[in-house]
């Protein structure tokens, strides 16, 4: 389609076999300036990607290969979907041999190591490129993105809460001790592995919350709002499984500092200029659904009863803006492309 | 099945055709002491009930018909499963006529009839009444509800965010200007009527927020809790669709005033007589789906980090326990059964 | 409740840790008439069942415990709901104690032993036990199941496709050559264990046939009509995965012999005296939840266009009418008690 | 992002408010050769499109117009995506402008207007028209659809039912008087409007058949089937609800006249130039989420046992391949584009 004399980028998807894999192949089957090289899964090596997932017959002939250190070297960008642990054994290879790396699992989200290791239950391989690393929220680190050579794509939860907050904390406009985030997600958030936890017959027809006691994503989000604020945030942070297969519907509360602002505006000023985020009219409830299969997170922001009391509504489609998406959204701004291209399609509705 | 000597209960219905209406029949259907007389409906009136409900057939020979008065007073009970605005037709004359009402929808729930008028619009019918009308929470008013001649069944989120609350503000332990209620219900509790907005097509596989300006629940929570404390309470109130067809998940937030506490020894004294409200093992994470069908009301009560947060899981089934199970277990208080009789069933899982 | 000189059946049950397990225990947890002595789990042994099943808190305060013939040998029917090879290991010992089984699994189902070692892969242990097994569909064998000691409790699959054929093949109504059954059935049939396959992720928002080549209730069926007739019949059996938790809808599909035959009154008429199958008005569509959590099978028979063309829909619980709730219709009809006992609540609807 | 000498079509839509009118802006928003200019809706007359549908915000700034014949009459092509009866009125005026037409609806599917007025309950407005309107799918009638002036969408079970019929009825390989096609649906096929059967708290976590009786797809298929083989055909088609949004399941039963056919072949060949029918592999199980969001329909042929029964699985979206997908590949034939053009996203899977 477009003309011969432009030379797609190269990429490799170390990890294929999982949600975010299979969303990647999604959303890069439309992209017109990528050529997926190599695609990795030890389980699958040998099996074609369209026998695993159907839904890619006639999008891509690749077959699953076994990880090789060579032929993801000669890709310009690759992305690793697979468990946390796996990129950082790839990274430093890669990053030397030139390939940039965009890490949708959590091995370069968290700056300090040893909070990583609590967390995650293992040391980290790679402290000093832990710390090179840029946390890959387009809205926040734009800038530093586009020159990464390692991006680590923030978790769909982070992804969510971080943008119903950050106008919010950016504008000094509440307080930061008492903030809480009530999320609800779909069960694909748990990913592609047997269970019995997630399986329909128990995971439908209810909702529950879990990991109330703590959970992978509450540093990540306390991070990177510290980061914005400049001061320590106490954040209550609340998951819920819910009935549906995609989405995240996160609902943020905050204190307000003061009387005086007019929240709908700051809001709509904060994102004027960004592509994925959509600041919906005052009075809005956005629908999870009203982005399956997008890349756009949409934030609506209430006052209830003019208190001192806000309340952000904020959506995004977990494997898209929360994983897979915004990866793209990454690459593209660290590939010099335009930063929506292969994301321009409107949600899946009804 | 029970000696003849027995006499049965009269029960009369009006307003049968809605998901109250069907489930005070299959709670009725199993419930040996009592035998439904009359059940109304304008629309269907002489349609069997078993045609539009083929759940129902081999249960129930009876016929929807007009709504007459004669009838229902020769009931020793009628619950009004109508919409707002009916029960308080008929109220005079049920009660001078020595017949008790239980009101599942909204008439005598808000104390004062200019709250209710702002709240539902019309103006209220029977103001003296009202004041007679005792709000339906057994854990909260049983010795009253014993002796009432009109019982305003609670909302299905008012029980499940009450129940939830009840122990930590009885005993004083949390503040009472910054409660949070963030609840999630399934789509049956918009009830069974014609609408775009809960057509499978529009409400499945999507969450979403709804009247965060304000719900009619919302009074309805601030009085029950405000009488307990005894001082006015500010709790801004969230509800949420969930793609399921029953279920309330209620999550509450808090903060405890001291850090001596023992919640959950708290919990369990508090509700240790209860026959149902179930507080779940520390730590635990309740599923909608573990009340489905059944009565009874589960409460996890946590404290993340062990902060000053305290976070309160409660699930009802909002069709039982939210409506037609806490208006049978009403009735048993009234009627000087057994209260839990009709109501013993586990619930449907998976 | 009952009077204390009635005895109760003593009950124990063989690998309760699946949906078969569970549904007994929410089924006996109403019935009048027995007690469950004992529930075996070889993995959740020491486990209380409330833990691994919180519906049913409050119900049962027993645990699981490991295998153990003398616990079963002490009771007097025996619900086996492991895995197939499990009943047919215990059946010996069990019979020769006096305790009756009946094997909610495949071990006696098929008479030929040749045949159900082809199709369950390995060879069966009792075959002079499995002669005498009761094929334990009380529509067609309700007095040998009173007398059996051992009774093979029917697939779900067959239990519905055979209700629907039954009053057409005893009549002789329809020829035995084309017969088809396209059958739905809701995940649960799958049974509760890890399964990619089966995730709500996988399996919701969608609809899929499988096993077309051969399906293991495919001899179960042909044996059954086969008995019925007298002659072999050819019925081609494409099973579905629907995306539900319950229910099973077969669309049976024949062709009439002869024009004189009034369907509507040879069904009504065949199934006059049966408690727990509902033959439907003329006209009617039966839905799967109308029958959820009931052991009511509901049958419709159509004749499209007047043609020669038969079609019947029939509808069960799967768990219930397809498993444990004929389960324990036997179990009523051996000890002599009530057919209905304990089986008497409406489905769950909505 | 085309050079700016393509001169875009110029569409309109009539009726864009149920679901084939956002799907058909869903598709359209990333079609490059088309500019929608004009939507119609009676009802919703100066709403902005992006307010009925979220989704679509940032996509579309147009509002929904009151029905405007000249500015239908100035478009290239128009869609009709209003109710059955609305495009014939509307046709001659727009085809003597020059104005393509293509009816998602059912106006000109059926060429005798008769059988039109008995199964949709009105006189058709303009036989004539009927006359030269051309039956929309592209795999039957490509180079008549490519002159036609007004093309009848094919309604979604003809189009998943005849796709799996056309090469066993093509090649003479199958009897014709006992087919039989048992679909499953999700519940978008019944559009977007109040209706309480579609609800999900009525339609979720159930199945029913409907329409056993009789189908207005019915005489729809068979007339595309009659002239295929040149002979009447007798299908028995039984349509049933499945508790999903989106997709299409049949399963199609033919009898075959000859042992001798390798069908698979006889289906690849069939269909090797469809760049929107996938032929499956032998022994598969199309599932219809593979589709989802798609225009392609996945085909796989079965003969369980050897026997002489075919088993044809089926799978198309209902929005898709069933009503919008396929009127734009419609109409990309009808404009000389490459047929695929807009279409060539792949499914949303999970």
């Amino acid at each position: 389609m477009e003309p011969p004399y432009i030379m797609k980028i190269k990429v490799g998807i170390i990890g294929g076999t999982g949600y975010t894999g299979v969303e990647l192949l999604r959303i890069l089957a439309t992209h017109p300036g990528v050529s997926v090289e190599v695609i990795t899964s030890r389980g699958e090596a040998g099996t074609p990607v369209s026998e695993i997932f159907p839904s890619l017959r006639g999008h891509f002939d690749i077959r699953f290969v076994a990880p090789d250190e060579a032929q993801l070297e000669n890709c310009d960008v690759v992305f690793s979907a697979a468990p946390n642990g796996v990129a950082m054994s790839h990274a430093r290879r890669l990053v030397e041999a030139g390939t940039r790396l965009i890490d949708v699992a959590a091995d370069f989200r968290l700056e300090d190591p040893k909070v990583w290791e609590q967390w995650y239950g293992m040391p980290h391989e790679c402290p000093d490129l832990l710390e090179e690393a840029v946390y890959g929220l387009p809205e926040l680190n734009r800038d530093s993105i586009r020159e990464a050579r390692i991006v680590a794509n923030p978790g769909c939860y982070p992804t969510t809460i971080t943008l119903a907050l950050l106008p919010l904390l950016a504008g000094g406009l509440v307080g930061t001790d008492d903030l809480i985030a009530d999320a609800k997600s779909g069960v694909s958030g748990a990913g592609r592995k047997a269970s019995v936890g997630t399986l329909l017959a128990e995971a439908s027809e209810s909702m529950k919350a879990y990991g109330v006691e703590g959970h992978r994503h509450q540093p990540e989000i306390h991070q990177t709002l510290s980061r914005v604020t400049g001061e320590r945030v106490a954040l209550t942070f609340v998951p819920h499984l819910a009935p549906m297969i995609r989405g995240i519907h996160a609902t943020v509360y905050a204190t307000l500092k003061s009387d005086d602002d007019d929240l709908q505006e700051t809001f709509e000023r904060y994102y004027a200029a960004e592509p994925f985020v959509d600041v919906m009219p005052g009075g809005s409830h956005p629908e999870t659904r009203s982005v399956r299969g997008s890349n756009t997170c949409r934030v609506a922001v209430h006052r209830p009863g003019g208190g001192s009391r806000v309340v952000v509504l904020s959506v995004t489609d977990n494997l898209v803006k929360g994983a897979a998406g915004q990866a793209v959204q990454n690459m593209n701004i660290m590939m010099g492309l335009d930063e929506t291209q292969g994301l321009g399609a409107p949600a899946l509705l009804p």
